[in-house]
Formats: structure tokens, C-alpha cells, sequence
């Protein structure tokens, strides 16, 4: 990559925004986490300032304390497939469990959208952390699987999947009319994958794509999660607040990457940030402290309480010290429990202060002008702490349409983003090459001569 | 349904059409299957039709021998989302198997296309037969499991995806900016399924659609199929090719939904039909001869023998009577075995000429004219064999295109056809009730009431 190093962005669209309490404002627009037309125009709003990926998450299990945005929602894929004709440049990436799929099924789906997108598919691999067992009992499970066993099962996953996603090779399909000869079986590729969770035979039933295959997403900050990231990931998404602390999981993570043969520029490093940007700081921090006010903090505490297992929060007042709070042991997202204990520590909030703090929607330090949001970013990109970032909207759509309008010309003049895109496939936005078939006669040798 | 009787529609979409040669015309469009394009004009010319449902079958393992166009092709749901934003009427139907799925992902990817398109999903149930085993190995299973198996864990399944779907009432995202309460907790409500092979929890991550669920759509010809059918199905394909046959299939399925409670209008029974129409006799007999023609003998076999089970087609030549073929014990697709053993016994057919008599994607008595082909579905329609027909062109898209043109206007004059769509959803055009809601605090009432 000869080409001048430059941000990458992906938008996170979920409903009226991050934020709790952003369906509560008097701009929210009702239902929107159900809109199909809603989605469409936040993609185009990501394309228009020429983001890298429209991105879905998603989970299995919702409750009471669930999020407002993902009690009523489309499934990915099939949200994908649908935003795919409504876009034609933008990458399109969700999330999909690896716990919780079948690697067959799940390497068609992605793979279809692949297709449908005409090569603009990501697949955000996720071994979904369980805390309160609620996932595992929509699934006709007793009990969750623990971490390290899923990422053991994860790295069979993903090795089934981007095998089966090389089943047949680019020109398999010889279609001669004459001959009556419809592929070559010379390149038909069974997988006869034989591990310990999972046996799978191929050949997929669908070819590759544009790009070869989906590109690889993870967000795992675990070592396990880290170890997997460095070995298949294209694309990892993190959630580091702090400056120095960031700094050090993007140079471990890179470090890690040689161990598989991998140099720094095969895998993007996206820090997540809600920023909320206005033309004054002041009339920043008003939309602040509006979302804030129209928090309940009893709702704040039970949608924690899903992230980070079953808390009985009934037993306190939202004036108790959040230290002295019992929480379960740790089966949820390892590393939002981690931060919550050093946020504990560190600042001793109250139980009505620990939702804002914590899981709040919003950056504090990104609260303020285009040119404040653009300098933060500038430096985290330029020194080593990320390769982008994944824009999480506290308030959709319009901190996205702010953010795309007032933020991105900044960085375009300063250089450091693109102007246009440049190719029509995500790995073209990303930089990444098309993946040589693993099965192709000469797929060895050219390996070699492009590492 | 005061309405008049009127014909129903689906037209089945694969490829450049359901005969196995007919990718080799010259006019055949190469990369048909995987051609989004080429899908979505297939679609548009079936609402041009005013068709009830553009169909999408599936499955989930080929081999060397498997039909061209399933070799590389889309993943149903995602085609379906993206056919949405290409249709506006028509209904939008898949196949998806029971046996290879988890309850709670397949309840959200038809909930989701039924959203994305605005109440207009259906889904085609199936168990998959797996007469080869290849299903199986490519899901990490030892073994098929057993017809009768699959029908008894076919009907938890269902019980516990259409109990997913009833997981919100249609009024219970409240959301009260001023309050805070985004939804009524009254109206959510948990499944606790519990039962041989499954136990799901729930809620669905997803609401209730325009239409309040997606159709159910069934093709199983055995008795547990038909009991399947009989308790759940809305629309039931089926393939029996003699009238006679068809009227006392008709009958005896219909029959059964008392025992239900339901009536005979709540299940619309569409018979397959592959016909060729053309301006003359003569015409419609060339094209059939031309398919015949490209038709390469083994591969009509090799074909058949992935239907069938796999038969070890070497120890005989093309001149071998097919009755003294040894045919494995059958797994596979029971109404297919019966058919050729009945085929074998009347017909006496070499091996060359069975695959031709089976399976050759053309309805003997369909080769003719509109008004020809008009006289018999009017009869089938009108003296008691079918609700309907699912149109398997052997060509696509010209025999879809021929079919709209000529034969279409013909049934509107006759006064058996719409001119027009009634309604937007699937389930208007089908003249099928929105289902109450079975958690709703009136739904015992309302059932009642409407019986």
C-alpha cells in the first residue's frame, strides 16, 4: 500500500441512537428501530461523507431492561441485503454468533450478501457473552458456554466458514453451452473439515464474490478475543476510552499480528467514539445534558444490569456508592465489566452517576465543536492509538448527518480522509487485497510472491 | 370470503429455469442463478402478473450431479430482502428447513423480511429429506435423522417459531416520550416453550408485521406432511401430475382441517405445473424438443440419482429397462420415489428415457397454446384438483414472460384471475385473516367469534 494512510470510519446504526434516552427526545422519530426507510437514509448519509461500513450489531436475547432500540428489530442480514440496493459504494457489516449458528448457514448468509451487495459484506464475529443465561435459553441450551471454549470454538468457526467460502474457484463456472459442460470439477472443492466442535463437508452452494470473500470484523479485547483478532481478523472494533491505554492495546494487537505471518496493514483497528459535535461547545454540552435529563436512572441501572449479569439493584438507592455494589461473577462482556471496576475505582460514582459514566452514549471529551471532534481524532489516528473509528451516535440521525457534514470536511482538508471512494468493494475502501483462493493450483506460490 | 373463487399464483424462480438443459439455449442467460438483476426483473414480471408469491426454493447441500442452477445461488431470506425493495405487491416466499435451523434465528429472518417488505413474507416449511446423507455432514451430524423423526420435531418447531412471533402485541410499544415507558409490559410476552426437542424462552427480538406473520407454506405429500399441513399450512404445493390423483389429494387434505378447526379457505392448495406455451401447437412442441435435445442422458441420471438416493448408475447402460435398476432404500423425497416406481411400472421406460418422463421440468400435456393451456388449469381449478398453481417454468425467464402475456389475460377474461391486486400484503392477496395475536387478552374471544 503505497497510498497515503487515511481514516476509515464506520457508522453504528441503531434506531434513534446509542443513547437510552435518545427515543425521548422531541426529534425522535417513533419506531424508528423498525423503519427499513430510516435505515436506508442513515446509509446514505454514511455514504455521502464516504464512510467505510454501514454497520448492524445485534444480539439474541432481549428483556425488559434491553435497550429501546433492540426490542423491535430487523435481523442483520436480511437488514443488509435491503440497504444493499438503496447503496451502491458503502461496506455493509453485521454481527453474528458463532455460539449460536451453524457455519453452513451463517457462511451462506454472508455470502449471499456478498453477493447481493455486489462485494460489500463484512461479517462482525461475535461469540456472544451470556450473563444472565437468557441467550442459551432461547436456544434450547441449559447453560452458556464459557469464554475460553468459545473462542476455541470460534477459531474452528471462522476456519469452516472461509473454507467453505472457497468452494468453488473464480473461473469454476465454465458454463459451456456447447459442450454441455456447466463448472469445471477440477475447481469444485469439498472442505472435509474434521475438528472438535465441528464437522463440515462443503462445497458451499454459492461462489465467491466481487471481493473474494466478506471481510472479517471481531471485537474480542480478551486475550483469547486478541489472539483470534491477530489471526483472522481485517477489521477490529475497540472500545478504549483512554488515550494512553488505547495506544497500547493498538501497538500489542499489531505486534501480535506477525505471529501469523501477518504484517499491520492487513488489520484496521477502529476505537469507538460518541461524540456529540454542535457549532459551540455550550450548545454541545446543552444536548448533553438534555439526553441526560431525560434519562431515568433507574433505567440506566437495569439496562447495565443486562450487560454485566443480573444485579439486584433493589437493594440499594441510587445514592449508594456504586463500590459497594455486589456484582455476579463475570460471564457478560469481559471488557465492559473491566472498565466498569476501574471507573468504580477510580471516580467512586454513585449508583445515579455510574450509567452516565459508564455506558451514558457519550464521550465527554468529544462534547463540543467540528474542530474540537476533528483534533481528537487527528491525534489518536496520527499516533498510534487507531486506524479509524466507529461512529456511535448517542442520537440518530442527526448526530450522524452533524458528524458527516461538519466534522468530515475537517479532516478532508486536513488531509486525512478520503475525498471520494476510490473502488466499489469494502476490501477496496479498506485497502485489503482479494483473498487468493486457498484451494487454487497456484494458490501457494502466488502467497509467496505477494507476502 | 363473500369474494368469488379466484386462481392463485406462485412463480417458482431458479436460474435460468427448472429444466436441467436449460442453461445450454442459446438464449440462456450465463450467471442467471446469481444474478440479482436477473431476479429481480423474474419478480417484476410475476407482479406484472399480478401473481400472489415469487417463490425461492433451497437447500443446503450440492454435489457434481445436482441441478446447474443450485450450484451458485443466492441465500433465500437475504434475496427475498432484497427482492423487496424491487416489488411492491407481490408476496415474497422461501424455503427453509426445520431440521438445520434454530427456532429462534429463523423466526426473526422471516419476522424481518415480513417487516422489509412490508407484509408480504411467507415461509415454505421443510423438513429436507437427505437421502445421500451430504445434508448431514454438512452440519456437523453423523446421521440424517428419520422421515417420521423430522415431522414430530417439524411440528414443535413451528409451535415455537409462530409463538416467537406473538412475542409483542400489535400495540405495545407505547412509547410515552413523557413517561419514559417505551413499551407496556403487559403486552410483552415470554413463550417457556418447553418440549421433546426444544425449549425457547423468547421474547423475539421483533415485533408483529403489517400482515401480523408470515405466511406458512407447505409441500410435504406423506401423511405426516399432510397432518403437518392439515394443523398449520396456509398454502401447500404440491406436484401430483394426473388430475385425478390431484382432486382426490385435494379432497382428502382439505377434509382434514376440521379435525383442526379450521376451514377449507384457510389452506389454498397450489398444484405445480411446468408447462411450455407457444403461439401454435407445433411451436410449443419445437422448444420441447430443443430442451429435449440439449438434455445430455448421464446427466439426466446423475440428476435423478441425487433426488433419489445415490444409485450406482455405472453397472448399466443408457438401454437398460429402469426397472431393473436397484434404487437405494429411500430417505429422500417420498412423493418423488413414488412417482418414479409408478412411472417405471406403467411406462416401462429404458434409462434413458425415465429421466426425460420424471423429471424433465416439462409437463407432457402443457406443451401447447394459451387457450390449451388456459382449458386445462381452468379445469383443475374448477372441478376440484387445485386452489392454484406453482409455475415451475422450464425456461426462465421467457416461459415466465410467455406466461404473463398470453395465458394470464386469458384466465382475466374467463373471470378466474384478478386484474388486479386487492390488498398489499400476502396474506390480502391470499384472502387470509391478519392471525390474533394467541397472547392477546381477547384473542380466545376473537378466535371464537370468527370460527
Amino acid at each position: 500500500m503505497a497510498q497515503k494512510r487515511q481514516i476509515h470510519f464506520s457508522a453504528y446504526l441503531v434506531g434513534t441512537g446509542i443513547h437510552v434516552a435518545s427515543w425521548r427526545l422531541p426529534s425522535a422519530q417513533r419506531n424508528a428501530s423498525i423503519d427499513l426507510e430510516f435505515y436506508k437514509k442513515m446509509a446514505q448519509t454514511a455514504e455521502r461523507g464516504k464512510f467505510d461500513i454501514a454497520f448492524i450489531a445485534d444480539s439474541l436475547a432481549v428483556n425488559e431492561d434491553s435497550h429501546p432500540n433492540i426490542l423491535n428489530r430487523f435481523e442483520p442480514t436480511t437488514l443488509l441485503a435491503a440497504l444493499a440496493g438503496a447503496t451502491s459504494k458503502i461496506g455493509l457489516v453485521a454481527t453474528a454468533s458463532t455460539t449460536y449458528h451453524e457455519p453452513y448457514n451463517l457462511a451462506r448468509l454472508f455470502a449471499s450478501v456478498d453477493h447481493i451487495s455486489n462485494g460489500r459484506a463484512g461479517w462482525n464475529m461475535v461469540t456472544t457473552g451470556d450473563a444472565t443465561g437468557e441467550t442459551g435459553r432461547n436456544f434450547s441450551r441449559q447453560s452458556h458456554v464459557e469464554h475460553d471454549e468459545r473462542y476455541k470454538q470460534a477459531e474452528e468457526f471462522i476456519d469452516v466458514v472461509q473454507g467453505l467460502w472457497d468452494s468453488w474457484e473464480d473461473d469454476a463456472f465454465v458454463q459451456d453451452k456447447e459442450s454441455g459442460v456447466y463448472f469445471d470439477p477440477q475447481k469444485l472443492h469439498r472442505l472435509h473439515y474434521k475438528g472438535q466442535y465441528y464437522s463440515v463437508q462443503g462445497p458451499l452452494n454459492i461462489g465467491r464474490s466481487r471481493q473474494g470473500q466478506p471481510v472479517i470484523v471481531q471485537a474480542g479485547a480478551s486475550e483469547p478475543g486478541q489472539r483470534l483478532a491477530a489471526r483472522t481478523a481485517e477489521v477490529v472494533f475497540s472500545h478504549v476510552k483512554d488515550f494512553e491505554k488505547a495506544k497500547a492495546f493498538y501497538k500489542s494487537l499489531k505486534g501480535k499480528l506477525a505471529d501469523f505471518g501477518r504484517t499491520p496493514d492487513q488489520l484496521h483497528i477502529l476505537q469507538g467514539i460518541s461524540p456529540i459535535v454542535a457549532d459551540s461547545k455550550e450548545e454541545a454540552e446543552a444536548i448533553n445534558r438534555q439526553l441526560h435529563d431525560l434519562l431515568l436512572p433507574e433505567q440506566g441501572l437495569r439496562f447495565l444490569s443486562g450487560y454485566l449479569g443480573k444485579v439486584d439493584f433493589s437493594k440499594y438507592t441510587l445514592d449508594t456508592p456504586a463500590a459497594e455494589v455486589e456484582f455476579p461473577p463475570d460471564n457478560g462482556i469481559q471488557s465492559h465489566f473491566e472498565r466498569m471496576t476501574e471507573l468504580i475505582q477510580k471516580e467512586n460514582p454513585t449508583l445515579r452517576e455510574l450509567y452516565a459514566l459508564l455506558e451514558g452514549g457519550v464521550n465527554r471529551e468529544l462534547v463540543g465543536t467540528p474542530e474540537q471532534i476533528a483534533d481528537v481524532l487527528e491525534k489518536w489516528f496520527t499516533e498510534g492509538a487507531a486506524d479509524g473509528f466507529m461512529f456511535v451516535a448517542p442520537i440518530l440521525p442527526q448526530g450522524l448527518e452533524d458528524f458527516v457534514d461538519k466534522v468530515v470536511p475537517i479532516l478532508q482538508e486536513r488531509g486525512l480522509y478520503r475525498l471520494d471512494y476510490e473502488g466499489d468493494t469494502l476490501r477496496d475502501h479498506l485497502g485489503l487485497r482479494k483473498p487468493v483462493n486457498r484451494f487454487a493450483a497456484n494458490s501457494q506460490v502466488l502467497t509467496n510472491v505477494e507476502a
